[in-house]
């Protein structure tokens, strides 16, 4: 049993809450934890029209989630951990296609040897170069994991089916993960494999993730794809101001025969930006996502800035602001747009918006 | 931070049980709330033999739930909240379609300047009204939210893409709330707006509510309706006894032409009722609702009473009955049911039910 | 109101921690619990043409899941229970396909009385089996609950619109469940009922229970059936080593006219094995389950076995192994798996696994 005896004084005072017995409440140890962020947004450019659309969103900085869990102390530098994420859509009260769809993992961590988990769960190369976003990943308005234009281009989020290990080793630290295809005859269909190594040493942030995604559900279909993602990233901090960029290259790679209705594509994402406080409660967000579509040169591009209003440690209000254009010395354009959870329908937008967001 | 220095000790004892750091605990102030109720039905005329039926339900008296909130202490007056709440359908285990489809928001309020939210809620018209039928919106039996007849009739509960502001001026209050239509090019379609004002003064309560939802894809759609109701309702309390009343007139007004398949209706729900102890344990609760359809002499109406027995605050058991019927001089019919959410298949039904509702 | 005084600081310790007054936080008694199990497994046969196959799993040992649940002491030997339990496949985050689909129930509980409870719940059967199966349901691998073979034999695990009676009198339990068929005009279709009989003395455990599950949606449906499943099982403690065994007897007994498209097939299924721990933080179990498919000399037979080594009260890493086949002395094969939730494609099967299992 992992509670230790200057604690029972608590955990009898926890076990009376709870309604527990004392060796009962000694199991309770799951934390309940979420983000709720939402607010109103205006696009121009929103149908086929030209018309500009006002809206509702959920999840302007981060996407709204309710989560549990838990750590136990396993003694000898060992522990158990899990956790459960879920989605939650606040404009709607729905949640995601799978419900924990976000996190959904179990696993063990020892001091030295590293963390080992079993489950769903967000890719390495996801958790990498988050913090090398100077926009975090906010849908109102970041293009790092997926670029708001036609074709989309991006990395995997999250995967099923899978197995992580991380480690520290001095300033460096290492996760790889693999999907398991669940494919019977073959390790290889239906897999996804991603490592990344990451370094840190005192202002100086830095990255390098790789990450195959095979979307075959055999290994001879003839649509089957990988969709590989190379990124280097980091960040440095200049006293209060912290500079933010990186490189993402993607390819979309057929197994079968390359063809209209099954294309090879590749595309260099480009990002750089910064971040400083304005005031004690405000601090400034902003710079530019450039994507180079191989093939074309009609590239898009995204300037994009926010700002938080601190209210406490764990709510603040933002205003978030970005324009979007993409169009070639012939005038041909590439459909481009500020929100990546929308297939665009014009050749430049712009987006404003505002909202709340609360941690719990 | 929102937490004070003299709960140092009781925040450290949360730490220790929840497996937290002190600081980490500080944050984790959500609540995990719920309604479980549950209990046997028989229901006469319940398929077009007329067979009565023996049901299992979840929620004759309230919906069951579960629901996650918190409140974070701004200071100055001013707070940050939220709210995710599921129905749970206890007879299958099922939840709402979305599933946080009850409640899902998150907002600010401030003690001079109201409150503010964002998110999908219940509407205010629903909010203000609750209080003043003697059968608290119970699915066995009330007709307020919505009279079990063909046309159905009754008003929104629910909006999702919504704002809502409230604020207290001495004995009144006030509540606005909107649901953006998310129409490109158009603030008007797909809206949902309402206000209500509400009045407390000793004895008495009384409020006043409006509420417009439209259920058009675009402005000009001749399938559009605009569902509009108005309710004026009120309770007063005679020592122990208490008295409930109101009149709720809906309407359903298509914006393209009026036409079989596109009809216009209206209707007049008048309801009173009271209800009383019958001993330190039991209270009684019953009435009348009285449905005025516009356009036919054959009127529904519904007599509705139930019991509860409190084995504790939080825990009582109930019995529920009710009487509906409709039938005009010459003898023609309105289909009319005891239950709103089933479309009734004859003139007359007849309910009986009891249950378990656990608070938590 | 159930807190009792010589509990004033706990509730006040607590009260401060969820952010509520006193008053409100005796009321916050709801426990959240659940398992999170996951591993990897390899399964020969897994396709027509022989492969094996490669598996990341949720639940080799018991199904993954969150819950919720409270006791509320009513005085005088009374309290109210209610119990929300969600399945978690955490491979993919998903989760069953009613949320609560595992437990969704509220009730009664007097220490002479019994226990009373409504909505949605496990079986009698499945209930007073479980201790009794040397696998503990084990989807890695347990035969007791539901044969791999074909036609799929087994009992149902849970009901929904159902009323459960429970009891105790000195060393035997009883319970009986009863799901309603929400038929209009029938008590008699689509139900289902059950009853268990528990008997406990000293090394014995000792059980018989009988259910009956209709699946038709009308009384004199020709596809119509009647489910029937008996069970006795027990187990005896012989110092450190655990006996288990029972026999399963199952029957699907048509309405109707008994044809091709609507069978009558019955099944006998016994099982036995043991469990004995290897060292302070290893127990193994293993044993035999052996199908009598009537009607055929081609009777499916598994070998079963796990080992848990403990990490801690509440963690343990499992590795588990099995081997299924059938063939009659014509060489004739019943198609037989080791994996219950799997319609197996051969006449044998081997599976191996291993995985990490956490409560809390």
């Amino acid at each position: 049993m992992t509670v230790r005896t200057p604690l029972a004084l608590a955990v009898a005072c926890a076990a009376t809450l709870l309604g527990h017995s004392a060796a009962q409440a000694q199991t309770s140890t799951v934390s309940v934890y979420g983000i709720v962020d939402a607010g109103i947004e205006y696009r121009t450019q929103n149908n086929a029209k030209g018309d500009g659309q006002w809206r509702l969103n959920s999840g302007g900085l981060n996407t709204s989630r309710l989560g549990f869990k838990g750590t136990e102390d396993l003694g000898g530098g060992l522990s158990a951990q899990f956790n459960l994420e879920s989605e939650v859509v606040l404009d709607s009260g729905a949640t995601g296609s799978a419900f924990f769809g976000r996190q959904a993992w179990v696993g063990l961590e020892d001091k030295d040897l590293g963390g080992l988990a079993f489950g769903r769960m967000s890719t390495a190369i996801y958790d990498y170069t988050l913090a090398h976003d100077f926009m975090g990943y906010a849908p109102q308005y970041s293009w790092l994991t997926a670029t708001a234009s036609v074709p989309a281009t991006g990395f995997t989020s999250r995967i099923g089916n899978a197995i992580r290990y991380s480690n520290k080793f001095g300033a460096f630290k290492v996760t790889a993960n693999a999907g398991l295809g669940e494919v019977a005859g073959s390790l290889n269909a239906n897999t996804q494999r991603g490592v990344s190594v990451g370094y840190e040493a005192g202002a100086l942030s830095a990255q390098l993730s790789y990450d195959d995604a095979r979307t075959a559900a055999t290994e001879t279909a003839t649509t089957s794809t990988s969709n590989r993602s190379l990124i280097a990233s980091g960040s440095y901090k200049l006293d209060t101001v912290k500079l933010y960029g990186g490189v993402r290259a993607t390819q979309r790679k057929p197994v079968g025969t390359v063809s209209a209705s099954n294309p090879r594509y590749r595309s260099d994402l480009f990002w750089f930006g910064a971040s400083a406080p304005l005031s004690q409660a405000i601090t400034a967000f902003g710079g530019v996502y450039l994507e180079n579509k191989h093939g074309t040169s009609s590239d898009p591009v995204m300037l994009a800035g926010k700002l938080h209003y601190n209210l406490s440690k764990r709510t603040w209000l933002y205003a978030t602001a970005s324009v979007a254009r993409a169009k070639s010395d012939d005038g041909t354009q590439t459909l481009t747009g500020v929100f990546r959870d929308q297939t665009p329908v014009s050749g430049h937008q712009t987006g404003i918006g505002f909202g709340i967001q609360h941690r719990f």
